[in-house]
């Protein structure tokens, strides 16, 4: 006999982070913990491709012990994929698909973990369902380390990149500082980031006085002047002995066009980037003559798990039991969010949020945490930034590397014909 | 009135590590517990340049809660310099300068941390010194992270970012493994090692299995054959659905022409490398059309101290000491190394080795640490390597970030005048 509990698909979006699955760890554990509302815990393989694929794992195979090693993996245990549901008109044929998967298998919680491209998805299944009059509750999960989603105080992920970019950009620097005299002299820093400065603000917090490093942050939010960047770089050079340059991926001219742009676009739309670190050090070289070298940390950033911050832990653990209770009390449509308390301690509440106040809005960086030349953080971007990174919440290690789970992934027995859409 | 105790000189020499530091600290707390042999320890600024220009800094103005912060900050606390002093008929009025140096100063040893090149001017000063009869003990302090030193089993410097190079691909390769899907297919990692492959074959101790990532390291011992590559790649991607590249800087092709020449040279006359993932990526790029990403550590990999290998900052502290004590025992033109007694554990004795033995001297990989494919590790490169990483050793950190020294660096005053040479 079936269990008269609804069970509950939980699925992972858009680019993984160093501690999603610590999200998704908390949403199961927080299930099991529920077991008389919630039944089985489901998976989607490769975010919502999977279920429209109707390729879901059954997280009951996993053992307690191995969602304890979940909580600290990074990466996305379950798979996560780039793949935007458009409107419901458009796009019909795949929600309808998306509603008929719930039901073969007994669905009535969806717990989509993600960005605001996500909480798009999540918001309009929500609807669909309601409209429907379907038993499907929907609730987001928040996940980014581009930190740009509306609402809520932090995002999950965030302030682990954040801590990883400022304990990098601290280190790097004392090397650059010990080599200027006969080696480089400009040392440029790729941070992600495409729309926010959020992580080449973290990197700010790697340098406490006027003249330490980075000495020059490149924001998105920032039109890049190049005369002046380079004025700035040759009067650091000239009064530090080296420069160390942070830059986002997203830094655009003043005509809007990336720095970086390559013209390659991935599956949401979005330019694909990369290389800005690249095109400003050359634009060094060719301009002022000195030697530089440059970091592109790319995908580490964002899996340095061994890094994390501890009240970034904490809160992804969190938000996925949230979601849990949000769900069992059939608030529908809605997301976790984070709402800071205090600064020092870093206190703060988790509330929910409408799918519809987080979806497709982006929060760039306020102008009044970036200094008025536009190069380096305010002390109120300090204090909003600061009280994320403190704690370090490291991994077990076995024979000098960390210990992480690699689950069974066992995939459901599929019910449906193959969805040709 | 003069103490009868010879001053001590320490320069480092060359890139930093995270741990040359350490041994920085091993030197100066060695010195300071045998006050009867060794009188003030002088430290070069900026390497052997700042002997030249008599630019010494008086540790003894260092505190020893200073000295213990040293032991774990990264980068070179006074500076280092790539500058290689030719032979002595050549450089003549420089070594004739360094020797006025030491005199003007009341120096009786001369600590050099560095690797190969240094080991061989370190060599060069002693055999000139003993020539003319002076009372100055030359006395090497390894440290590499390429690791290509002769005679001893590991260098200070190379465990550690050996530690970060095998954690950041393990953790980047769950990043891209939960992508693949619709996202990245082949990521590309690039290592330091000019022409040798130990960065690149630690990389190797993230995959455990035949499907794991890495999945191909190209080594600079390795003849880069392009089809070869190739068909591996596209081979990976279909069995695996990704594929993790891990390509060391040094890589040549089958002329012996480095895969990212960029015609610029170092001071050494060594050629400034850089940019091989990125080729390696561009071919995969336009070769097989397949989605890619590329990261490229940079200096993140020898000055990341937040994840050090507990040997090796064992190792790197107890070089230092034992420098000091083949000094007071007038050992002169030796170097302390590492001899290797058993792998698991990890045990092994310090030993002074002749820097004549040592000096210019390039240790590659044996080829029975390759597979024969070209592509990967051996079970003998394991049981070398695994050892190395063991055992983490964290720094403090305060307010989420490491706590590491700036020194006062106070200069002594000058006695001689300015070396125009």
């Amino acid at each position: 006999m079936a269990s008269p509990a609804k069970n509950l698909l939980y699925a992972q979006s858009g680019g993984v982070t160093a501690v999603i699955n610590t999200s998704a760890a908390g949403v199961i554990a927080t299930a099991r913990r529920n077991k008389a509302k919630i039944g089985r815990v489901y998976a989607a393989k490769n975010g919502i491709l999977g279920v429209l694929r109707e390729e879901l794992f059954d997280t009951s195979d996993e053992t307690d012990a191995a969602i304890k090693v979940l909580a600290h993996t990074p990466g996305g245990a379950f798979g996560s994929c780039r793949y935007k549901l458009k409107d419901a008109v458009t796009d019909a044929a795949k929600y309808q698909r998306f509603l008929d998967v719930c039901a073969a298998h007994d669905i009535g919680y969806f717990l989509y973990n993600g960005g605001n491209d996500s909480a798009d998805t999540s918001n309009k299944i929500a609807a669909l369902a309601a409209e429907r009059g379907l038993d499907l509750i929907c609730v987001g999960v928040p996940k980014t380390i581009d930190n740009d989603l509306a609402v809520t105080d932090v995002c999950p992920g965030f302030a682990s990149a954040a801590k990883y970019t400022a304990v990098s950009v601290l280190e790097a620097s004392l090397d650059v500082a010990a080599m200027a005299e006969t080696s480089t002299k400009v040392f440029v820093y790729e941070v992600m980031g495409r729309h926010a400065g959020w992580l080449a603000a973290a990197a700010g917090m790697a340098g406490k006085g006027k003249d330490s490093a980075p000495h020059l942050i490149l924001f998105p939010e920032i039109a890049f002047d190049e005369a002046k960047f380079l004025d700035a770089v040759k009067a650091t050079v000239a009064s530090v002995g080296y420069c160390v340059v942070v830059v986002s991926e997203g830094v655009k001219d003043a005509a809007g066009k990336f720095l970086a742009e390559t013209g390659i676009k991935d599956a949401f739309g979005h330019s694909q980037l990369g290389g800005a670190a690249q095109q400003i050090a050359s634009l060094v070289q060719a301009k002022l003559g000195v030697k530089f070298h440059y970091a592109l940390p790319d995908y580490l950033q964002r899996s340095a798990r061994h890094l994390a911050s501890a009240v970034d832990v904490e809160i992804a653990y969190k938000v996925g039991e949230a979601a849990v209770r949000y769900a069992i009390a059939k608030q529908n449509a809605v997301m976790p969010v984070i709402k800071r308390l205090s600064n020092k301690p870093y206190r703060y509440e988790i509330k929910p949020a409408l799918l519809s106040d987080v979806a497709n809005h982006e929060r760039v960086m306020p102008r009044d945490f970036i200094t008025e030349d536009g190069f380096g953080i305010t002390p109120a971007a300090r204090r909003y930034l600061e009280p994320l990174i403190v704690g370090e919440a490291y991994p077990p290690y076995e024979n000098g590397l960390p210990v992480y789970v690699k689950l069974k992934n066992k995939l459901v027995r599929k019910k449906l014909e193959v969805f040709a859409g």
